[in-house]
This record gives C-alpha cells, sequence and structure tokens, in this order.
C-alpha cells in the first residue's frame, strides 16, 4: 500500500488536475487518443491487474471509495486517486455518472498485439467495419470467455478503447491481443501469409457452420450485421451460414461471434469434461 | 391502400393527438400498461405484419416517410399516421429521436400466450429476474433466430414491451410467444406439470452443456449475469454450465441464451444441411 490510497479530495470541476475527465461523452469522438477512460469497478479491476495498459489515475465517488479500496490497493505508487461528491463527478463528466468509478487509463506505443507475436495464434476474429461500440465490447467479451487468441479488426473498426466498448468488454479489450490493419486487405492478407484459413460468416454463407470442421488456424471473418461482409471479402473467404429460424433472418454480430467461437472451442478440444 | 396513409401533420408538440408519444423515456418507467412505443423501422415493419397486438397510430419525421410507405400501407384503415419535423418529434419525445419512426402499439388482453396453447412447444426459455431491457430484448432476438417455442417469466423481469427491449429484439417480442407468471416457482411448477425437463444455466452448472442431451421437452432456465440463479431455482433444476476459458467468469445472460439454443437446435435435428 502507498500513498496511492490516499485519495485526493477534488471540489472543483474545473480543478485542472481531473483535465482528463472532462466532457468524456464528447471525448468518445475522438478516436486513438494517448488517454481513455476506464469506467465502472470491474473494468476498473481489470485495469488495474495487467500491465500492457497503463493507468493515470483514477477519480472515484466518495460514497464509492471504501467498495474499490482493494482494487486501489493493486494501483502503482505513483497514481493519483481523487475522490468528489456526486454533483462534483456529474459537473466534471457532463452528465450523471450513476457508476461513480472512473479511471485514464494509457496507451502505450506497444501494446497493439504486434503480429509477430501471433504464431502461437489458433483462433483469431477478424474485424471488418464494426462500427458500433456495444458490439465491438461484446465480441471482446466472447472472445475472452470463449478463447479466441486475438481479435483483428480494418481501419473501418470502431476503437475497442472507447469508454462503452471498454465496459461492454467487461475489460476484455484490455486482456485480449488485439491489432488494427489500415484496409480489411491487409488484414486479410497478412492472416493467408501467417497460415490462416479464413472463414467468413454470413447468412448468405455456403457452408453450414455445423457441419464445419475448423482448421488448425483459423480467422473468424465477421462484418456488419446490416450489409453484411462486402463482396470483396466475401470472395476470398470459405463462407459460414448459422442456421435460424424461419422468418427471422439475422443475429447480432457479436453473438454469431459466440456460436462460431464456441463452435470452434468444441471442435478442437472436444467436447469440454468434467 | 386507405387513408391512414394520407398522414395528418402535427406542428404543435402539444397536440392532444399525439399525447401517447410525449415524455417516451418517462413512460418507460411504467409497467404493463395498454399502450406500448415502437421504434424505429424494423420494429414498425414486424409490428404492421402481426395481429397479436395492435397499433393505433404512427409518427413519422417527415423525411423518412417515403421510406416507410411500404409499411405504412399493410396498417389497418383506421389507424392514424402521423408526421411532423425533426424539431416537433425531439420536442414531442423528450429528446432528440435520431430514427424518426414510432408507433403506438395496443397489448390485447389476449396478447399474452395463454399457457393451454403450449403443448406443442418443445423448447422454451425460462427467465428468472432479467431486469435489464437490453439482455430482455437480445433473448428474444436470439430465442426468435434460433427457433425457441416461447419465452416465460417471471414478475421480477422486466416487461419485453418496454421500448428498448422491444427495438433490441427487431421486433422478436411481437412475434415469439410469451406469458409471464408471478412468481418463479409458479412458473417452474407450471413447467413441471407440463412435462417439461428444467435445465438451469449457471458458471456453477453441473454437467457440461456439450455433453448434454436435451430432453423432449425442455426449459431452459436463465437468471441474472450477476447473482445468477437463486438456489430455489438451482435446487429443482438439473444444472449445466458453458465451458470458459481461464479468467473470465461470465458470458451475458443473451448470449448464454444464444448457446444453450442453438446446441438444442443441433442436438435436434442434427447438424442443419444444405
Amino acid at each position: 500500500m502507498t500513498d496511492a490510497r490516499r485519495p485526493l479530495q477534488i471540489v472543483d470541476p474545473d480543478d485542472p488536475r481531473i483535465a482528463a475527465y472532462r466532457g468524456i461523452r464528447e471525448r468518445d469522438l475522438v478516436r486513438h487518443q494517448k488517454r481513455f477512460i476506464a469506467e465502472g469497478t470491474s473494468v476498473l479491476r481489470v485495469l488495474a491487474g495487467q500491465r500492457r495498459f497503463g493507468i493515470e489515475s483514477a477519480l472515484i465517488l466518495e460514497n464509492r471509495f471504501a467498495g474499490v479500496a482493494d482494487i486501489l490497493g493493486m494501483l502503482p505508487a505513483k497514481t493519483r486517486v481523487y475522490v468528489a461528491s456526486s454533483d462534483v463527478i456529474d459537473a466534471i463528466a457532463g452528465f450523471p455518472m450513476h457508476r461513480g468509478v472512473l479511471a485514464v487509463g494509457l496507451r502505450r506505443d506497444d501494446a497493439d498485439a504486434a503480429p509477430d507475436t501471433a504464431r502461437r495464434w489458433r483462433t483469431v476474429v477478424a474485424l471488418s467495419e464494426i462500427a458500433n461500440h456495444d458490439n465491438m465490447g461484446a465480441i471482446f467479451r466472447n472472445a475472452a470467455a470463449l478463447g479466441a487468441d486475438a481479435v483483428l479488426m480494418d481501419a473501418q473498426s470502431c476503437d475497442p478503447l472507447y469508454r462503452k466498448a471498454l465496459r461492454v468488454s467487461v475489460g476484455a479489450v484490455l486482456t485480449v491481443p488485439w491489432h488494427r490493419f489500415g484496409h480489411a486487405d491487409a488484414m486479410l492478407d497478412w492472416l493467408e501469409t501467417n497460415g490462416f484459413a479464413l472463414a467468413g460468416l454470413s447468412p448468405r454463407g455456403d457452408a453450414a457452420l455445423e457441419h464445419w470442421e475448423p482448421p488448425a488456424k483459423a480467422a473468424l471473418v465477421l462484418g456488419t450485421e446490416g450489409p453484411g461482409l462486402p463482396d470483396r471479402v466475401m470472395d476470398r473467404t470459405q463462407t459460414l451460414r448459422i442456421a435460424m429460424a424461419n422468418g427471422f433472418d439475422s443475429l447480432n454480430v457479436a453473438t454469431s461471434a459466440a456460436l462460431v467461437l464456441h463452435h470452434v472451442r468444441n471442435a478442437r478440444t472436444g467436447p469440454a469434461s468434467g
């Protein structure tokens, strides 16, 4: 335990020490910043327990402080911990913050999963144009729970470190390796060069997921729910479909990811035992 | 095509004809009202195409009108169709309505799936204390896509006709049969009396989902993500778990529902062919 656990009281929403927390919602619109906002106890716990991303400070609602004291005790000594009343926190954030647990994380230059560390990956999720933060977060949550080795994405996909994506992922964005490519073609090129077989999920897919025997190294390519994968991507992947009940043509993209990852996991390990 | 397609222009947010649309967010807090709000083109299309729920009126942003004309053409002649500018619609709703497609649906007394129609059901989802609207909606979406015959719920679960639950379900709340019981025990009693084997999903489950052979009539019992199913419920069901990767202990409840329904569907039909 260090001084980081002796919190600094913030009483003025304009205090320059908490400038990074100001106007959180507007900040969401700026991509790829060095700093990102982690929100909620579960995400703070994951952030404090890993070393891939840094943590600059935490800002805690005063009546939530005791509840997160064990997490704050895990932080490096230099991390500033601020507390404030709910009025002050709401004024800082710009809207009512019911959760009252915030931190500023730091993106490091080497935080992206470097593709040259990828030799042991067997199952990766490759995302094309996933712009919805909830979907991005849910895909990472499912990737973590169902054992994907990494999540790759193109430049048209949203930033996984957006506040809401990070929150929906329950912190999985901080633990699952990920890498952003400039263009979907560059991502697929890299995957093929590195021995991955491409499998694109689509309601128009040629093969039924249930019949599919996953290859030794599989990249599961997912696109947006409406338009789905571009023809250009479909043309260079094996395409899989998930059988649906009559009259309903679409699952959420993160749910589709879960079904495919579950299938791959079962096929690879045999049905889980014990 | 009838006069319903000749829209009435609304210029005053206080016009009494559109009172049902006023303060939509606050209305969400009142459960089990006769009227409910359907939002977005996809939900309006489902609402217009079914007869289990009524439709009283629609309120359309004027520049969205042409895009939904085909749906409005499906409505009964007596249905009022209003159009308004975005300023007027925002003032009516009480917040910026980016979608601009709204309707007032009507809950009919016999809209609940009467349990005595349930003889042919083979796979039902039974919900205990699902209070989150997104989860409720996503469960219905997955139930529709993956072929559940019905969704049952206890009184502690939220109303599937809440605006956001209905929207997230992409209208599946209007098409998948559902019924609310007063108490979880009453729901489980009814299921057992009607020949359903109960299977409770839990990270603490005794059997691995992947090994589970679904019975002829299966009720998949799901609870909230944090506390999970109450011991009282766990004690009277077979319990199933989904194998997860190390260090991650929880899938979203709607995602769990999808994995189980997919497993049941494959076990029942054999892997989908063709």
